[in-house]
Order: structure tokens, then sequence, then C-alpha cells
């Protein structure tokens, strides 16, 4: 349907941003003469005793982490955000500055120091997504919380400082830009059509087929239309929630089933631990009602040609907008050809 | 003034863009066991006989560089777009994709392989500011081009595969993201002010000092109150010009010297060829009336806190919205601090 697209420059439209992606797919052809990246891929141990995230270790904050089993919160010991800042609003001129009061923490995922989503059992990675579900209703409800935004850096490419298996979580008393950005997308849409834009689009992706990935009872994961990273990914629940607080024991084991077929997809693409950063974007925990809002988690990876050669947001892209080099069919074609199990299993 | 402002979060607004930066001064404090990258200092030659921007060389495409002397500029041989792109206009439900033309250019600064901006002698750089000029008005003149992107991506760490003294033009039909954004900001406050917000930001911060870095008689250079990247720089000239296409000679001069000077403070800050992108932020070039537009260059130099630590604009950043961690008062006192003859010089 949208081959004539693969080979001539064109852009795309993203619907919850209202912004546009450059697509040029005759570039693919260009040699590469820059930077690469290492690809470390020797075996982690199980412990490391210098791991400030490891089960019974002290960090660098003095404190030490308990003995834990399941998954594992506690405040970031380097919050970028305070709970206790003093309020400021400044504003002079054209300067304008105001105090932003937060909390930041860290969830270790498991307390196999080796492992990573990809190679977590599913039970485990369900616990995981148990976890960022409590921390999203106990953060949201928190004085002065109005945003919790769930993540995941992996990788040292993605500024990954530690590789023990963790996310982070940032919560702020105010409403982040890309939440913003989406919330008006969303709010049109709803106006308009009394639906979410998402399940609209699922249900057209759904039928378009070549740009799924993978699809379970609740969940659809594919990568989006107007895709930036060149292998970018998106995971929608097909029943309408605001966030995932409302997933039930179902959907909850369903997310983490699709998480974990997503990223051994991604590993098994160029046999390499696949660096990322994903995100779970859902609605404000301001107490407003969000009748238009549809949670969804996405994965931005930047590698593009192998484990060493990855995608450079730079130059065009800081001043003008994101650009891409694969269309989004092929990445989903390039995926979808892999085998299900990890490749680390293989051999 | 903004001192109170210095050890507790907060976020700035950008005037321009109409969007807030997340401030964590107090984060500075955090160790790094996170990814470093390597710091090549070796000296290069003047001429590398397996470069493609060399003169006399030839390049992938087969075409041979002649012996220019002075900065040259070509058609790039992997263009990310093509003047010719069929006319495609793709809309299906909520799919939309439309075709986009342009046409990219290289542009080799000088024919010596061995310097960068900062090396180069005052009217070599004033030689680059008329080309850039020249290919502005040529190719914002061609048909079916309404905007003219000129930037450079210096050093390996932005995505810059070449060493080669060179910058890029990418022009195009449509009018991407960042400057609709601040065309958006330009003419309501055109509207509500008859004046150009960034004439009125500029006598701000010449009356506050404290984010100045340098000035002559043309052109401002500062870090902007609402700094994305560590050290982000903005030269500004005093004149509102809409775009390059106006400078006249004094101008043209004024600014290659700012360029010099805070490329060199740069490259003194961590004693390294410091890596950036840079890109001239101008009116598009569809005819249309732009009175409110003032034209201004910005540097995004990635480098944190040495040469081999940059700052990752990864997780929060992708999914909520930019976070520094020095202020915009810091980044400018630590370049005033620095001497104004590059270190290369100096030892
Ligand atoms: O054209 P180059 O220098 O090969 O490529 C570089 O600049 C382009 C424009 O900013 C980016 O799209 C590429 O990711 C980057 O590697
Ligand atoms: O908190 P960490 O993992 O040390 O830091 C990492 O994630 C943060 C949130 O995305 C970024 O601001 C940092 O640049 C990055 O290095």
């Amino acid at each position: 349907m949208n081959s004539e697209l693969n080979n001539i420059p064109h852009r795309r439209y993203n619907i919850l941003t209202g912004e546009w992606i450059l697509v040029s797919p005759h570039r693919t052809k260009r040699p590469w003469q820059g930077k690469t990246e290492e690809n470390k891929s020797h075996k982690k141990e199980n412990y490391d005793p210098s791991c400030y995230l490891c089960p019974g270790n002290t960090r660098a904050s003095g404190d030490t982490n308990p003995d834990y089993k399941e998954p594992f919160s506690f405040k970031n010991d380097f919050s970028s955000l305070l709970p206790d800042s003093p309020e400021i609003n400044f504003k002079e001129g054209l300067l304008q500055a105001e105090s932003e009061r937060g909390i930041c923490k860290v969830v270790c995922f498991s307390p196999d120091h080796s492992l990573t989503l990809p190679l977590m059992q599913l039970e485990d990675i369900t616990k995981v997504v148990q976890i960022w579900k409590k921390e999203y209703l106990e953060l949201g409800s928190a004085e002065d919380i109005n945003y919790v935004q769930i993540f995941e850096n992996k990788g040292a490419i993605m500024g990954c400082s530690n590789p023990h298996p963790h996310g982070q979580i940032w919560s702020q008393s105010s409403i982040p830009t890309e939440i913003l950005k989406k919330s008006l997308k969303f709010r049109e849409y709803w106006e308009q059509h009394k639906n979410s834009i998402l399940s609209d689009y699922l249900e057209q992706e759904l039928e378009a087929g070549e740009r799924i990935l993978d699809e379970n009872e609740h969940f659809v994961s594919l990568i989006p239309y107007w895709a930036v990273w060149p292998f970018e990914a998106m995971i929608i629940p097909k029943r309408q929630l605001q966030h995932i607080g409302q997933l039930n024991e179902a959907e909850e084991k369903a997310f983490a089933e699709i998480i974990k077929k997503l990223t051994i997809k991604y590993d098994n693409l160029f046999e390499t631990s696949f660096p990322y950063s994903s995100g779970i974007h859902q609605i404000p925990t301001d107490g407003k009602y969000y009748p238009e809002w549809h949670f969804h988690m996405s994965f931005y990876p930047p590698l593009l040609r192998s484990a060493t050669v990855k995608k450079f947001m730079v130059g065009y892209e800081m001043f003008a907008g994101p650009q891409r080099d694969i269309t989004a069919e092929q990445a989903a074609a390039r995926l979808n050809d892999l085998p299900e199990e990890h490749y680390s299993n293989r051999i």
C-alpha cells in the first residue's frame, strides 16, 4: 500500500504530536565512515560486588540495598527533582523561570545483575509491570505530583551508567512538553469523533498489517507510521486505558509478554543487547478528567545498521526536524523476519 | 539576579519555541560511571589523500573535487532530499504522507584538511559566511525550495563522518517543525509589540550581562536563558535581519569574528576540538512577508564535564522534555573565564 513511498523522500505526519518526520529511504545506500560504537558482548555475572544496584550492596549515598528478591524501587540518590524546592516564580521582561518539585526513583527490575528485560522470565517482567503500576499510583497521589514519567535507558550508548537491569521514574509538578503536545491531539480527536485516536489508529493498523509486530489478547506492538528512530516501536493496549493503574491482572501479564517478545526481537536484530530508551506516556495525575487519553509505551532505539553504527539525531534533526533513512514498513519487515527465540539461547 | 536559581531545580521558558527546560543545578555533584568518549587529539595533516573533501580528490560518487582555494560547495552525493521526487499526497484514515522535494549541499570551509572554524583566519571565515549567504539566496530562489537549513556537525560524536572542515545545507519544499514553532512566537510578539522579540531580548541580556559571552559592533553571542545543551550558545545580529542574505560587508566580517571567538572559547574549555551542531534559523524562502523574524545562529555542543563525558538526551528528555545540569549563568561564567587565544597556540 505504501510501497511507492519506499524509494522516494517524503514526510509523514505524527497524529499524536502534530509534527512531521522526514523519511529518506533511498539514502540507506550511503557508505558509513563515521563513528562506530563498541560492541561489548562479554557475559555479565549474576552478582557484581561493585554494582550499587545489586542486593546487599552499598550505594554512592551510603545506603545499603536490602537483599531484594523481586523488583525493588528506591529514591534516586542523585535526583534531578526534589520534593521540597522553595517556591519561586521569576518573571522579568522576557526571562521566565519557576521552581519545579518532584520525586525521582530508580526501579531495579531484578536482583540478577546479568539480566535484561528480554532475558527475564515472563512472571518476573509481570512483577516489573506491577511495580510500575504501584509507583504510578503512589507517586501520582503525592502532593504536588502532577505527572509521572516511567522510563528505561538501556545500554551505555543511551547514557545508562550501570548495566544492572533498571529503569527510572521522574515525577513532577508541571506537565512536560511531550505530554502537553499529545494531550492536545488526543483531545482534538476526541471532541470530533468521541473516540480515542489510538483505538482508531490501532484498528487501521491491524487491518493494514504491514507495520504490526505482535499481537496478543490485550496488546499490540507495531512500528508507528511516523516512527523517528530506525526501529522505534509502540505498544498499545487494545482497551482504551488512560494509565497503567487501570490494568487488570490478565492485562499486566499480556503487557509483560509483549514487552518480552519485542525486546527479544530487538536483541536478535544485531545479535547484541539492543540499546534503547523506552517510556510510558499516560495521563497527568493532576486529578483532572482525561477521557480522551490512551496510554502507550514507546521504544526509541538508536542502532541503524549494525551493533556498532547508530543513527545520529544532529544538525538537520536538531535545527529542522527528525529524519530517518528506512521506512516504518521496512523496519517492521526486518523485525518480523527474525526468530522469536533469544539468540543467546541458540548458541 | 538569578542566583537563587543556582541551587534549586527549576524550569525556564524558551520564548522562541514556547517550551520549557528543566534545570537541575544541584545534580552536577553526581558521579559519572557511564560511557566516555575517545579524545582524539592527534594532529591532522593539511592534505589527506583518502579524504573525499580534499581538493583534487575523487569522491564516493566518482566526481573529482576541483583544486579549490576558497570555500567550495557541491551537491551532496548522498542527498536526503532530491529535487525531482514525484508528487505524492497520501491520506488514508489516520495515515498521512507526502513527497518532499529538496536540494542538499556540502560546503567545504577550507581546502586545508587540518583546520576547523576556530583555527581558520578571520578573512577565510568571512568567505564561509559569504558562501552561506550565496547559497541561501540561490537555493532559496530555486523552484519548490521554501526553506534553507544551513548547519554544521562538528566531531565524530556529532555524527560527522569526515574531519575535513565542512558543513551542510538541506533545502526543501516544506517548512520544518522548528521553524514553524519559532515563526509562531516571533509573530505573536510582533503583533503585540511591533518589535522583534529577539531585539528586546538582546537589550535585556545586554543590561543583565551575566549570560553575555561576546559583543562586537554588529553581533552579540550569549548563553540563552533557556539553553538546553550544557554550553549552548546563540549569536544574534544587533540589526533585525530576517536572513543572512541581508548582511552587509561589515556585518559579514563581524559575524565571522564572533563565530571565531566563540569557537576558540569552546576549544579552550576542555582543550579539545569541541564538538557541536550549529545551525542558522532564518525566514522561509516561500516569498511570504516575515517582518517579525530575526535570524540567529545556535550552537548545540554535547560535552558536559570534560572532553570525554557528554550530556545524554535520553529517557526523560525524549519522553518528557529537555533537562540540563548547570545553569546558563554558570556556563557563561565558565566560558568567560577562559583565555581568548586558542590553546594550541599556547603550547
Ligand atoms: O550527512 P552526514 O554528515 O553523513 O550525516 C550526518 O548529518 C545528517 C544531518 O544532520 C544526519 O541525518 C546523520 O544522521 C548524520 O550522521
Ligand atoms: O540518571 P542517570 O541514569 O545517571 O542519567 C541518564 O538518564 C537521565 C534521564 O534520562 C539523563 O538526564 C542523563 O543525561 C542520562 O545520563
